[in-house]
């Protein structure tokens, strides 16, 4: 299993939404990261950049880490960091742990195995649990393994909340039962990529330690920053912690941020565009955001089902609802017909990466995204697996307007 | 019937793509115009605004201006007005007419209507030809009106190419062999505004005097500039034109234009959208972009087949492609429909005008636009229909689906 | 004297501020208007265009209406045309004028003269005073020429209260004394294109019955937006002109306003930026604003007097707050001048006009400008000075500079 | 000595430059980065986010890299960072060392200062050489050093090219020069962050193993992309550094930019930026750049000698050309001088640092810049030296015009 993503199967694709393209209409966007980012957050990045040593920019700074607590239910700190999310998973790493700590890690996809990838080369003692990539990270695997160590060995257990690979959510308040059941002292890590923002997460209510996010999902900005949501326990991890830690140390930050600043020279064009999507995401209220990605989810998997095609996630509870990966019949390879539907329709939609290259394909919705834009994704699939020859119903797309319209207001 | 547009009609939309909203996603701005801006239009617009006497003007104005004769299929001179499409209409008749003149119009719409009343206004003597608003201009009422003509006191036959209030596009090349067939001087007026950019019209080889046009539809801007397309036999009217003329003087334009500069203070801004714009036409090619158009408006024609609902147009090969009107159901109310698919879908759809208020409902499938918008456009109004208890057939979206996978490319 | 500005002398430069200029930093864009555009009004530009007949866009015109009113000190309606303010000229005559009627006129400089054009176009009977350019309008001649005109025949007062070609402010409230001392019923009609915004004027305090005006200046926003500043009794008249009038006609227009729509289609993108305008306009507040442009005007005309350059007007109370003409010592050439500030420094100052063209330059310190932005560019002019061997002194800038140090706060 | 930047002193700005600022015109932000963003970079980085797997993500990419190496004159690998320059500074160190190295560094000024934290944290053995730091770094040092350590226990020369602090240039061929006459096998590694793309530096010819910058200076870019220039002499290095690596290592990037991808989501919007910025740096030229920067960095020099205040460098031939820290005269606070002129005069201007706070206060004259900005800028610091009542001759601003127009083409 790779650990990164396969540039080689990115290049197949001959899609041309791109930079320079001049192909007429908006292009769909589909994948499940980066997502459409609004045209208001767009623009507000494209303000003057300004002295992020001024009364202003604090005020900036001060205006957007609240609201991103609020977000993650959180009273703890929110850490920013100008890089993409795979430094937020470093980061989370070495502020709280040391040379050779147990953790107990889990093999339930593609980035599940980034994360652990990189907590092999910091030398930690990973615990993999083999998971069914179709299935999920099981929380009794959690108790049990927990209830064994009864020296306290495991310093660390790490969950990907929603698995961008295969679209799955875990279930993170029953893995923090499971935490509680064995009465065990772990810090509890959780990776909320593709669901923070889109996905409820209760930073405070389930005792998470670290959530590792990224700003390219449901925060709804381009790529560029990352987060940590931090509790007061981790926090203390940090001043005891063994590993090497310099950019990403939460000390530091803490403490500049406290006035508004920052250790090192800060993002602040995307800095602004975090800000309007906050407040967009203020207005819409957390409970409806939740409510619509719920209801989009639905509506993509009535689709599948019509279509008669396989939701690569078995189990209907932990079917994401920002993300649906689609496993393709036998004989069918997922990149031919994302090719299709990329050169015919302009529509991006995530490969199969890792072990799943070829098999499945992946669908976006999630972001800034509505019930049309959501039926010209899935008219673009319905067609693009007609001309692909792929053995599927028509009616996907149907199905889906039959259920938005009647939960339409 | 009213001579411009109804806003009390407007008023009663509850719409809220609007300029502070806060609905998630991308609002379905689908009037028949103005139409969806390119992100590439809007941003070269907001470009500093630049000295419009300095010599980086006067390419800038020499990029466009031979652009916009190639669109048009024109030898003559374009004339580019910061305005809208109604100065353009009145710019036609005060260059080339006097007061008294005969002219020859249609009642063949709403548009058609209002350009009427500009010509009342300065006192031309209008010979309004009675159409059915459903069939359009009949090419043979003009041969015979102009052959009983034989004093030559008409002198401008006046016509939409394609009627924004009832989309259908009426046959100008026909148009034009009729008058050549009555063998008669009269100017040939039309009016392109949308169908300009998205509909073929070849000024030089159908001897059309004077294209009156927008920025807004197929030109792909906002609104804001309007053009007049001219053949050298209408610019010699303007010279013993005696209308008063100062801000649409063809005569003071086309001399500043020579050197890329305008008789007074133009639209700069406008004017960096309007090339980006026409390059963006360039690289798609017009032989592209007619039958782009083609292909959406039978897509949405297939679409009111399956559903059951009449086109208003009925004479198909008249339909527009740029924009379709819808007829309702007797006892169904147009605004009722058009506030259901706002409020629960954020679409904005036109409004039937005039006469055709609350009967008559506008899909625009023009400017910049492709086939997943159009389907999530016809998944809007397929659901709206559904939700309004409107008589149709489900099944719209899968007739366009079928004819768009069977020959995209 | 030329009744449009003149396309040669423009050529003539060769600054490259331009569209696809590579030069480093910001062009110093000092003409008299188009000012230089706050980012925050450009970026509010490029937000998606609208349904202009949406409710969402009726509450944007009627956000902006109500603050344009108060920027001129009025009551009675704002009109907004999508033109540029050479259209609200005509718009100002033909909504209020009928053929024949006499008119006061003065020649008191080139935009004075071009709005005397467009009311010979008309066919109005002009009685033009003729000034001189270097010290403008003498109330007294109004009070003379009204009082001798017993039949009032006489229909309307036309002045321009801040002439761009020569940068004279002329005293409106002084000529508004002067008609009601001559107890004369004339409309009085007041060009404000290069001091709305900028210079105080109080249209229902000085009883203007028209004010006319542009976007480009003190409003900070690109061409393309021109305005009228309607009096009831200007609104009353405009029921029996008998001037053709069809595209500027008040009636549509303040009839749609009321219900936040207009009569055609507006051009919805350049109003996002005038809201915008107007709200930066609202948080510096007028005083301040009309305070600035004083203290900018005054600092250009120490940097005059300490070169030993005369300045065009020649009567200091009325020397412009938002224009300064620089008259050239015999022997040299403002153009000349202009292109070596121009290749050099990057920035365009404005041509001398029509008569004053190679005589005078002109320097524009309005709309969205500072201290520091002004030292530049008199420290461009104070150099081009220099190398063009133009007998000045230096010291222009320091002189500036203490002045505006000394009243900095 | 702070190792990092010191929030309070910031605080104590009232400046108002900032997000929601309303103050009239442009913010003048001469701070020595980030430097003003050109509205071509900030309006290309408000084109929509798109998918980093895509065939034209590709291109996008391998139209950047080789334009870096250009700029750095090196035919290594262009490593790019989503993260501020810090991160770029410990990429230089995870990518080449191993725990216990020995590594020679100078206390050359702040920045040096905060990259010599970085190594202590990663645990090196550093040789820290005292310098006076208005001297910077002596190249004899080096050399001594390096003859003296005849075991080879020195792996790495760590040298600062322009210490943003200090306002001094190092010699980077010098200490080159002093490498090679002591044939020591050391790797060298500098940081170009506040020189990179302004002053020039020859990767290759200089046989730098490491460059580090950053995008927020003479890239004219915002914060939020690091870069190392690698040669394949270091890059042979990561293979066996033994410092843990993940988000920084340069294998991944190397490998996966091979077809334009990354090892992880790249910073999109971020590139699109930046490849606009190095487009106009190839339309200027590097030569260009560099005189460019020469001539504002000697026109500053002259208005600190007219006004009789200390260039902080006391080297002239190693005064800095993109930022001059000027020593503010005894029992004056340069941070009292800071706030009256961004109070006063609306610019930003940069902070003493760390031991220098108070003492010194920074102009940045690099990035986006022209002659008339430039004065500007020099304008606001005379009236504010006069306003703060610090000791200082006038006439700074006029030496500098002097200069600038001497040297004007």
């Amino acid at each position: 299993m790779p650990h990164f993503h396969n540039a080689k199967n990115s290049q197949r694709m001959s899609d041309s939404q791109g930079f320079g393209a001049t192909r007429s209409g908006r292009h769909f966007l589909q994948v499940p990261g980066p997502t459409n980012v609004p045209d208001r957050v767009l623009l507000a990045m494209a303000r003057p950049t300004m002295d992020h040593r001024s009364a202003a920019f604090s005020e900036l700074t001060l205006e957007i880490l609240p609201r991103l607590q609020k977000v993650f239910n959180a009273t703890g700190p929110a850490i920013m960091f100008p890089s993409s999310a795979t430094g937020a998973w470093e980061a989370s790493i070495v502020n709280t742990l040391s040379p050779g700590d147990k953790v107990l890690m889990f093999d339930s996809g593609v980035f599940a195995g980034n994360w652990k990838t990189i907590a092999e080369r910091y030398g930690l003692d990973i615990d993999l649990v083999a998971c069914d990539w179709r299935v999920g990270v099981d929380p009794n695997v959690i108790e049990d393994k927990l209830k064994a160590d009864t020296g306290h060995a495991i310093k660390a257990v790490m969950v990907v909340h929603n698995e961008t690979s295969t679209g799955i959510t875990n279930a993170i308040a029953d893995a923090r039962a499971a935490i509680d059941a064995a009465s065990h002292p772990a810090l509890y890590l959780v990776d909320a990529v593709s669901s923070g923002g889109s996905i409820e997460i209760r930073h405070d209510d389930w005792k998470i330690d670290v959530i590792v996010t990224g700003s390219q999902k449901g925060l709804m900005l381009p790529p560029g920053l990352s987060f940590n949501i931090v509790s007061e326990k981790a926090l203390a991890m940090s001043e005891s912690s063994r590993l090497p830690c310099s950019y990403w140390d939460w000390r530091d930050m803490v403490k500049a941020n406290e006035t508004g600043f920052f250790p090192y020279t800060p993002a602040t064009n995307l800095m602004y565009g975090l800000l309007e999507a906050l407040k967009m995401m203020e207005a819409e209220g957390m409970a409806a955001i939740y409510a619509r990605h719920a209801r989009h989810g639905e509506a993509t998997r009535r689709a599948l089902a019509a279509w008669g095609v396989e939701n690569f996630c078995t189990v209907p509870e932990k079917s994401s609802n920002t993300v649906t990966a689609v496993k393709m019949p036998d004989g069918h390879n997922a990149d031919e017909l994302r090719k299709i539907i990329s050169d015919r329709f302009d529509m991006s939609l995530g490969a199969g990466l890792g072990p799943l290259a070829g098999n499945v394909f992946r669908i976006g919705h999630l972001g800034d995204f509505n019930d049309l834009t959501l039926l010209g994704t899935l008219a673009g699939v319905e067609m693009g697996l007609s001309l692909a020859g792929v053995p599927a119903n028509s009616g996907g797309v149907a199905a889906a307007m039959q259920y938005l319209a009647e939960t339409a207001n």
